[in-house]
């Protein structure tokens, strides 16, 4: 069977550059950024999330997308979220949609329910919206709208609620112990995006995105059962 | 004591044509709309929702907003639903903030949930944002905002997800029986409205605005409950 065809959006950022790393091998791989991509693992596109016309032909012929572009700062100004986060997801869907693409793994955030960390809640994917910011809630938008598309349109949305994605050095480096909570290792958030892509008979899903923390305050019981997420990662080990 | 002093936004609506006639003995209006508001109780300010300084002029020296002005069309353009829906309630919760107003009543929709009723499951308000259009999505990310509104600026934000807002003469002369479920009188959604207001000890909270129909599939439960709503309407003596 031929591997199937994968478009990354914000390919050239953090966690985009992790993945394609380890995704590569999986999938044939197309990536996109508004920035040039460096060393890419195929085809190599630029375009801003603006650009309605050059995000459909980024997802003719694909079988997935997994939208990571997008303004990822937990304290970004409504101006920029509004472009970057509200508008370029509903182009990214809205493209998706036009090409025939059947499934999107989107990049949520924790920070859709920072509220109930802050008041030291634990939290399920069930429980309802408290954004600690406007960057979460343009990233509730995004959920909310990839629920249309799955109701409407019949595509298939994974949304992952990603923790604190960061190498091992940073959780050894730590100054404070949330990342022991809020750790998402690279290896193990290859895999969440793998499985959401491979898990074609669950239509929609908000999942936590996380290693297997011992101190985890976010849920990700619903992973494991959904999708078959084993995370590999603990960040116990290095506490 | 002084009546409180209530902006309500979308004055020259439907619905707000109706709410300013029914709240004018209990309040100190004002009213704005970005047409003139004919025959208005109270001053009366033309504004567009992209108006943000004209917004914060409106909200000065305010107790709360009612915020009915935005894109109300089930089948409205994402264009116009950004510019209305999405930066115009963003802009309306900004100006109240900034102004120190204290409480904001949000007219949202029972599309948020649309997609339940579609598939004909009774809808309570804790269950998940399932809009069955960009409608139902932006008024979705309205009620996000407005939960952010409340844990991080300490307001009070009641969003209503209006059924069907009618005089009995549409009740009475309608095509199908879905408003017989779904109908919201307009003595009905006066209470509503002035009881979101007054429950002060709600700070935030999801309530669908129907009146009292035997044939309800939206639960109503905690508006009576927290609000003290009792509705006094209910369409089944039209059926």
């Amino acid at each position: 069977m031929a591997a199937k065809k994968v478009l990354i959006t914000g390919a050239a950022g953090n966690i985009g550059t992790e993945l394609r790393a380890r995704l590569k091998e999986r999938y044939t791989l197309r990536l996109l950024d508004r920035r040039p991509i460096p060393e890419p693992q195929g085809q190599a596109l630029v375009c801003d999330l603006g650009d309605l016309g050059g995000l459909e032909a980024a997802c003719a012929g694909m079988d997935a997308v997994v939208h990571l572009a997008g303004n990822p700062g937990n304290s970004a100004l409504w101006e920029v979220l509004m472009e970057d986060n509200i508008k370029g997801t509903y182009n990214l869907f809205e493209a998706a949609r036009r090409q025939g693409v059947k499934r999107v793994v989107f990049a949520s955030t924790n920070h859709v329910t920072g509220y109930y960390e802050r008041e030291g809640i634990y939290t399920t994917p069930e429980m309802q919206e408290r954004p600690d910011s406007l960057y979460g809630v343009s990233k509730a938008f995004g959920e909310d709208l990839g629920r249309f598309y799955v109701d409407e349109h019949g595509m298939g949305v994974i949304c992952l609620r990603i923790g604190s994605f960061q190498p091992e050095e940073a959780v050894k480096q730590r100054r404070g112990d949330r990342i022991l909570s809020t750790w998402l290792s690279p290896r193990d958030c290859a895999q969440l995006v793998w499985r959401g892509i491979e898990a074609e008979e669950v239509k929609f899903g908000i999942f936590y995105g996380i290693s297997g923390n011992k101190r985890a305050y976010w849920e990700i019981e619903n992973a494991c059962r959904l999708l078959g997420y084993a995370p590999e990662d603990d960040a116990e080990r290095f506490a």
